[in-house]
């Protein structure tokens, strides 16, 4: 896509100051991200770009409406390099009016959770509910769905085909972070095939490459992407910036990554390669902290300069997805900018999109209308009947003990889990729990045309009793139930189903605790921020009451625990994934 | 164009150290255009990209060949942005012989001058002659051709249609110099349509903007080109720097603008919107003094520093042309490098081109084979057959004096002219000169179908007799011929009509000094460097024996004469044209 004024002649009488601009932002202190400069300046808007910057006629205010910024700091609009708007739990059209307040103006997203539901039909959807909205919301095609092949079974598969057929969207600029890196470093058919698509659409490419390096980073750059938002570690950082990549430094709600970034780029002589993103921000966090605007405010407390903070979400941005006219205040530039009154506080007072105010003071000043679309009444969540026996394990012998392969939680603050070995009783011909750490784990495929239902065991997981049950599972987002009992299983799963997706909160004694609705895609509610993020504490305080007392964020523990990407074993609708080895793990030894 | 690996799987592979690289070099001090180090390092090239940077194992060297650089620098090869190779009066491939061995392995040319006379075809013919060289010639359009329509007559005329049908050449990249700069900014059909067409077609907008400034220079941008390589003044580089535009810092045989723009640019925060460009360097020059290198040369003798001035004609570069995987020796980058064995002098001991050396120690080593193309064989200069009457100015009385409007150099040094009043004589109804510092000036249109000769009178050129002629006279190429007496254009007429255009330098008594010939396009000549700057050497003698003692370079004087972008007056093939008005000014007041 280009970003382009429509009628170019109008716009060039305009920064002649022929006719009248449609709006002057007089009196303001622009901060220039070409030079670093920050300089007194009128800035001259028509038809949504700017035509002229003037520093020094300060009483030339040829403008149809004059704002005075009296003083205050005048930054392009900010750009978030990667994000997924499902992890806000809200569609676009509330998540946009959640993040303009803050001084997004654009997001490069990437519709993965929604596209391993609803496949090609969920991207189109976010696409199309991104339409139209004050804010400009860019469309990274989804590459890895699902992700792992073979070991998992989602909603949908996309190969080159699907990526050629999705660039035609409008607003669809990348190929968004290429997940499968073992794919790409081995040139396995299907990676190569999807970049290629990619390229030949024109699409940059992102990437997505967690504690790569040397050979392997080297290969990786050499197949093709170029970004990275998943470094952690300083080194890390340091050897991918030093190869060559774009590094978007993430602050997501789980993701603090900025310390350790910083670090690493800090000394480099040119600051032009690294950007900034949120990646996966709750509603809940976006009210209360910010979006953008608080990734600059952490990058600036950690030691940024706060210019180079704002360059990094903005021009640099803008360079790293390919898109000219976009992320200065300079003529020829979309009119998208924020007033702010302090560059470390980034407390936005306006915040104009394509030139039209859109926010002030943190509140919304336009409308975004509601919407209604067909996906939206849909239900996703398409299982059989259930019955208790579905959630029972049986075991190959009638009573006794047998010696099992379960899934380990290490540690309550760790997302990583190992494989370990458990002797389990058995009686009547079904396992029993009697460990207190232990519960049943239950992966429900919920798509059209697949009854599969993996169960096993999990230990250290956090809750202690009753079900815990969530259609938010990355990537593929099955059922994912964790129980003490198949009867309380049964109760949130059919609790879901009803519902059409989201999480649900059983006590011991099979009474729903609470259920978050999430309808659309079992993903997504199309509630706004503010009634969303009181629904979720809700069942973060359900999360709590089921024993997951320690972690900051509760509901981010059952999410992740069929993402079979990361180590060493997960979940999925087919069993115990052996992550490394791309090998199911039979239950019983 | 993309520049990417044909074959992934087999760079993959080498990446991984699974299969041989074709080539390693090793123990080379790297400088690295991402973070501004320079740290000892092997490189590993496959099929002409780089595979893999080694940083820390120097013992894993898993290539066919080795060369051990021996602690010596390893950079990217050098980038033009913006160059004629028609300056250097070579043909693309001789062009190729000479600025390899300085370590150019990439130029952005703009064959606007062949343009001029052969229109889309000598576009092509560039093109063409510069495919499978061991260096690139990429292709910006030409966008002005001719450079003032409606003031002069080229060979060619190029709209929306022309740059539409040229961007489906191979190496085309970019729209060239947008020199028309008042037609961008008074929204002129013309050029609005051309940069619509080549924005359409993705390319790259060139732009050109001499002294713009203020509303003028935002108008510009709004118009749509982004980056200007006519900076002079500081103030001027500092202006259009802070607009946004990318400054290609030029040092050409004439221009020598990196002092004045370094001053501009040196206090910037960023510096990565900086590039150099030769734009015109002669045959000499290249041979003698340099080409990219001394562009860095210059750049670091004026203070920057060496790795930010390396950077500037690499990797800004690449970025400024929107062109991935060039400009960084990095992984997945085409393997194009230098290396050299100081900074600071920038004399390359080995030039890499896509992987295979191309030249050493000053000297080519792969051979460019001589080509043959049926336009180097055809005579462009289609003049009628000329008389003496031709030369002559028929004045509107018998004899007596009569008022007149000549073409005034005002200053040796410099191409401006102005407009002056003069009384001069009549005799039997023809103007006759004795003003030893008047001369007649002829503009001889030289294409089909138009048999225009425009004659006047100039002051100050320089020469004090014989003629001068030339069909190298921007833009429209024209032959012009700057005489004493008609009897002697005539006969440079006639001598660059036969050897199919040139110069030609002819006596006060009818005998030739020298010619120097430019049979290709009556621009290029197909002889090598050191032959032509040779013969070029005799035309600048020839020159100055007709009294052009006080130039450096007496062949630019004649150059520029028929050039209706430079203010205040210049001739063209239908007179005297007021440059600021696009008038016709009469030589009889």
């Amino acid at each position: 896509m280009k970003i382009q004024a429509k009628d170019r002649k109008t716009l060039l009488k305009a920064a002649l100051g022929e006719i009248n601009s449609d709006l002057a932002i007089i009196n303001a202190n622009v901060v220039n991200v070409f030079n670093g400069e920050v300089s007194k300046a009128n800035v001259f808007v028509k038809d949504g770009f700017i035509a002229h910057v003037e520093y020094d006629d300060f009483a030339d205010i040829k403008a149809d409406e004059v704002i005075d910024a009296q003083g205050q700091y005048l930054i392009p609009g900010l750009i978030d390099a990667h994000v997924h708007i499902e992890s806000s739990m809200m569609v676009p059209r509330n998540f946009a009016k959640a993040v303009i307040p803050h001084g997004t103006t654009t997001v490069v997203t990437d519709p993965h959770e929604i596209g391993n539901v609803w496949g090609k039909e969920g991207v189109i959807y976010m696409h199309n509910d991104g339409d139209n909205l004050p804010m400009r919301q860019l469309i990274d095609i989804p590459s890895c769905v699902p992700a792992v092949p073979g070991m998992e079974n989602a909603g949908a598969e996309f190969f080159a085909e699907e990526i050629e057929e999705l660039s035609s969207l409008e607003r669809v600029i990348g190929l968004a972070e290429v997940m499968d890196f073992l794919g790409v470093i081995n040139g396995e058919d299907r990676m190569m095939d999807i970049i290629a698509a990619a390229e030949k659409k024109g699409l940059y490419i992102q990437g997505h490459a967690p504690f790569l390096s040397g050979r392997a980073l080297s290969a990786y750059l050499c197949g093709g992407p170029r970004t990275c938002h998943e470094s952690r570690e300083t080194t890390e950082a340091y050897l991918k910036h030093r190869s060559g990549m774009y590094i978007d430094m993430r602050d997501s709600s789980m993701c603090k990554n900025v310390p350790a970034i910083w670090a690493a780029i800090k000394n480099s002589r040119y600051l032009d390669q690294l950007c900034l993103c949120t990646d996966d921000r709750e509603s809940e966090d976006i009210l209360k902290i910010g979006h953008m605007n608080d990734v600059v405010r952490v990058a600036i407390k950690n030691g940024m300069n706060p210019v180079d903070a704002i360059r990094s979400c903005t021009y640099n941005t803008a360079r790293e997805i390919g898109l000219k006219n976009l992320g200065a205040v300079a003529p020829g530039y979309v009119a998208d900018m924020v007033i702010l009154p302090d560059l470390n506080e980034m407390k936005p007072h306006m915040v104009f999109f394509e030139g039209q105010k859109v926010a002030e003071d943190g509140k919304m000043t336009v409308r975004i209308e509601d919407r209604s679309f067909d996906l939206e009444t849909r239900n996703s969540v398409s299982v059989k009947d259930l019955t208790i026996e579905d959630f029972r394990i049986k075991a190959p012998i009638e009573n006794g003990e047998v010696e099992c392969n379960i899934m380990d939680f290490g540690d309550i603050n760790s997302s990583n889990t190992v494989c370990s070995a458990a002797t389990l009783k058995v009686k009547d011909g079904y396992l029993v729990l009697d460990d207190p750490d232990m519960m049943y784990v239950a992966v429900v495929n919920r798509y059209p045309g697949n009854d599969n239902i993996a169960v096993h065991v999990v230990r250290g997981f956090g809750t202690k009793k009753g079900a815990l049950a969530s259609t938010v599972s990355h990537d593929s987002h099955n059922l994912t139930i964790v129980y003490d009992k198949p009867e309380n299983a049964l109760v949130a799963a059919n609790e879901l189903k009803k519902v059409g997706g989201g999480m649900c909160a059983v006590d011991e004694d099979g009474t729903i605790i609470h259920t978050l609705a999430l309808p659309v895609g079992g993903l997504l509610s199309t509630k706004v921020a503010e009634e969303l993020a009181e629904d979720a504490n809700q069942m973060k305080q359900a999360n709590r009451a089921l024993g997951l007392t320690d972690l900051e964020n509760p509901i981010l523990r059952i999410v992740t625990l069929a993402l079979p990407v990361i180590p060493d074993v997960k979940m999925s609708d087919l069993g115990l994934v052996d992550v490394n080895k791309k090998e199911l793990i039979p239950l019983f030894k």
